[in-house]
Order: C-alpha cells, then structure tokens, then sequence
C-alpha cells in the first residue's frame, strides 16, 4: 500500500475571482489513480475557508457540477471552498464494468465494495470519508468546517455519510437523492452487485435504514423535483419523509413543481443550499 | 423553398421559474434541419419580454451557453429572453465536412458561403439576421426589443450582425470575439473556404473592417481574458482597439486577468453583461 499523498495539478482556471483546480493522485484506498476538482474562493488565497463535499450523481465525473451548477459565485461571495470527486474507481477494466450507466465506471454507490472483483477498487465510502479529506486537508487553505451535498446517487452518499459521522458535517443537504437503495431498481442492482445477495450487509448504506436508528437527529434539507423522471421509481421521498416522521427525525423536503433531475434544477436551487451550508460553516 | 415555419418541441426544461426549450425546424436558407434553444423567463407567461441573441463559438451547438454560463438566474430577474442558435447547418455531410474543428460542421462563421459546396447550405448570416428572428417573433411573446452577444466565432458574429444593421440591437456585446478574421488564422481559413480568395469579399464579415467604415457608432463592450490561449494568435484585441481609436468608435474593451477562453470566464462576467443589454433593453 503506497503511502504517496502527493497531488499533480491537471488544470487550473480562474473563476468569480477563485480558482477552479483539477488534480489527480494515486488512492491506496482504490487502487488506481482518481482525478478530483476543487473550487477555491478568493478568500483562500490569504486565509483558511470551509469546505463544501459534493457528490455527483450516476454517469458524472468530478466536471459535471463545475461546469452546470452555477455554483463558484455564491462560493466565492461567501468564501466556501467546494470539491468534487469523480464517482467512482477509473481504468480497472473489469468485464462488465463500462456496460452500465449505474453500476461500475461512474456508478460507485458511495459504498466499500465486498464482493469480487469490485472489492479490490470499489472502495468509494472510505475513499471519500478517510483518504480524500486527509489529503485535501494536508494540500489546502482549509479550516476543518466541512459540509455535503450531492445529487441522486451523491445525494445517497451524501445522507449515508452525514448519517454515519454525526458531527463530521456541520451540515447535509441533497437534491433528488436516492433515500431507500434497498428498495429501488437502482440500488438494488448496485448493492447485490458491490455488496451480495445478504441485504443486512446494505443497510449501512440506507439512509432510511440509518435514520431509523439514529440518535443524533441532524437536519437534512432535501430538494427534489415533481416532473423528475426518477421520481416514482426509483428516489421516493415519501419514505424519507415517512421514516422521518416515525422517528421524529428533522427533514425539510421541497418538492418543486415542474422542475426535473437535471443540472437545471440544481442550479435553480443550489444559492439556496450554499447559504444554508454557510449559515452552518460559519456559526461561532 | 418552403415557406413552412412551423416548429417542433424538443424539450422543456424548467430553471429559475423559467422555460429552456429546444426546438427543431426546417430552415428554408440553411436547407437543413436546425435545432434552437429559447429560454423564456417567467415573465414571458403573462407579458411580452425582449430578447437576447447568444451566438456561440467553435465546436459548440445550441446548448453550451445554456448548460454552462449560469445565464438563466439573472435573465429570469430581468425579464429577458435568451435565444442559442446552432453554429452552422447539420446533417449536409459534404466530404471534410466534420473534419476540422475550425470550419465545416460546428464553424458557421455567420456568413453567406458563396464558394460550392458550402454556399448551398452554409448561409448562417441571413439564417441569424433574417429567418430566425422571422420565426422566433412568430412564436413567442417578444416585444420587438433585441440585444445581441457572443463568444469568440460567436463575439465576431455578434459584432457583425450589429454593425451591419444599425438600430437592430439596443445593444451588442462580446467575450473574447475574433475580431479581424481578415488576419488571423481562424478566420483565413474559414473566410478562403466559405468566400474564396478574394479578401475584398471578406470585409463585410470583419468587424474592424465594418467599424473602420460605420457611422452608427454603436458602443461595443467587449470582455477579454488576458490568459486566453488564443489571445495572440487569433484574437487580437488591440487591432479592434486600434481601429475604434482612429474611427472614434465607442469601446469599452476590459481585459480580465487571469481569465481564459472557457465558459467558466463567460459565468463569470455574464451578469454584467446581461445587466448591461437590460439597460438598454428596458430603456423607454
């Protein structure tokens, strides 16, 4: 296991003021060389700032919300630093892996895979939670306040990884996430595959299966489209808000009429998430 | 030739309380199918609101600005519409065609091709001043007032379009526009193959030749990044910047620091610009 941190800048482009910086590194925890983007404010340039976690969604690498969100100009006048990793291990090749649009390449679930041969890469939960904060938190201007966010499979990550670490996150948010993988297409195609056929093993990645147990009560603000294809299917949020009433669990779910799962609809909203992670970040 | 004007919904995509909506129609000047965004504010559900043309750049289509420069907040506050024509005729498939980056298939250039092949369908001057804005008054609620912007092939459209029909646009304004395709290689290029080899023929099409001979005087804000890869090569602002000296032409040219050619430097300067053209827009 290499124990190498050190980043190789890939680009940087300046933007509202900040810088928007591309960098890829060898992860001991994937086995392979992951590329990630952050968002630094001007801010950072003469002191140490929060950090936004985002989490994309299926089919995204670390470009998508940089380049759609709208995102850089609400983080450079508060002063937040946003980064986005890639959504899965890159260039393992598996057969199988690049044949679907969610499961494999771009498709990691957020989880530690435990089935062969995923296992051996598949490894996104402790890359996000473990090696990836301590990297960045060894290369940046940072301050130790992190929030998370993401979208569909992010927004799954998201909620998973805020409802794991109480008190790591000053704050969660999600925009149309997936709430219950165990009971939808999508995560049940990915959790049998990374995780086998025993369904107890999924529930450390559940967020309803997580809130059920819960004791920290952290709110969870979620955003989630009416006219989104996914909707009935597969994010079900009426089991979000179900679960959250029986246990009496702090959720603000918007549903926003006519919008759908699409980045238009993050941007439409994401000014408001960021100020709600900065009233959070920023709290004395 | 048709006189067929009838249009077919693509898609609706709701942002900012807003309409995107992409349609294709059969244009009668490009003898092709065409697709073109619109997104329409939510004024436009009970009022008629003006328009702003956005003329993009190589290797972009319809959806570029929409997707990328976070146009849609600021335009939505305003009350403005925001047409995204493609940037040339699709689908003609002329042998070397879709060879190059730089002319053919996603390289307009916004002028009348008069060398064969090209001139058969690529007309994209008279598609953008003439059958286009024909087709959008008829279905849309505009009121007659137009503004027009672009970038880079897209800024020297927006610039010609303008200075060719004084009292067309309340206001014209560009990021990084080529400016004088008559000398540059972008421009030698696209001009010889379109128009032929008489540079005469290319002066109606050159920005710096038209203001070197315009009595309009219409004022042109230009926004350039100073890290702009094609900044020496193909751009050259100080020739736009020598001519309007020597003319007395209205330019405001502002050189951004640090800024390249991507569309993270069009978010970053677009509400300025789109604040700008309501002024003029919104003007009694």
């Amino acid at each position: 296991m290499s124990t190498d941190s050190s980043l190789t800048l890939i680009s940087a482009v300046r933007t509202f003021g900040g810088w928007l910086k591309r960098y890829k590194h060898q992860s001991r925890t994937l086995n392979c060389e992951m590329i990630f983007a952050i968002y630094l404010p001007p801010q950072a340039e003469t002191a140490s700032v929060p950090l936004l976690w985002w989490l994309s969604g299926l089919t995204c690498n670390d470009e998508n919300f940089s380049q759609k969100a709208g995102a850089h100009r609400v983080a450079a006048e508060l002063g937040m630093a946003i980064i986005c990793p890639d959504t899965s291990p890159r260039g393992s090749d598996f057969p199988g892996e690049h044949d679907s649009y969610d499961f494999g390449s771009g498709a990691g679930f957020y989880v530690n895979a435990t089935r062969e041969p995923w296992s051996k890469h598949y490894r996104m939960y402790d890359y996000i939670n473990e090696e990836l904060p301590q990297l960045v938190r060894a290369h940046f201007p940072l301050n130790g306040r992190e929030s998370i966010s993401g979208h569909s499979m992010g927004g799954h990550g998201a909620l998973v990884l805020a409802l794991r670490n109480p008190g790591r996150f000053a704050s969660v948010s999600a925009f149309a996430p997936i709430v219950h993988p165990g009971q939808c297409p999508w995560g049940e195609k990915a959790f049998s595959g990374y995780l086998g056929d025993d369904r107890e093993s999924w529930k450390a990645y559940d967020a309803c299966e997580l809130i059920a147990k819960d004791t920290a009560k952290q709110p969870l603000l979620v955003d989630q489209g009416e006219a989104d294809n996914f909707l009935v299917e597969q994010l079900k949020p009426e089991l979000l808000e179900q679960v959250c009433r029986e246990h009496n669990y702090p959720l603000t779910l918007r549903r926003q009429p006519g919008y759908d799962h699409s980045y238009y609809f993050i941007a439409t909203f994401i000014e408001e998430h960021l100020r709600y992670h900065a009233e959070h970040l920023f709290k004395v």
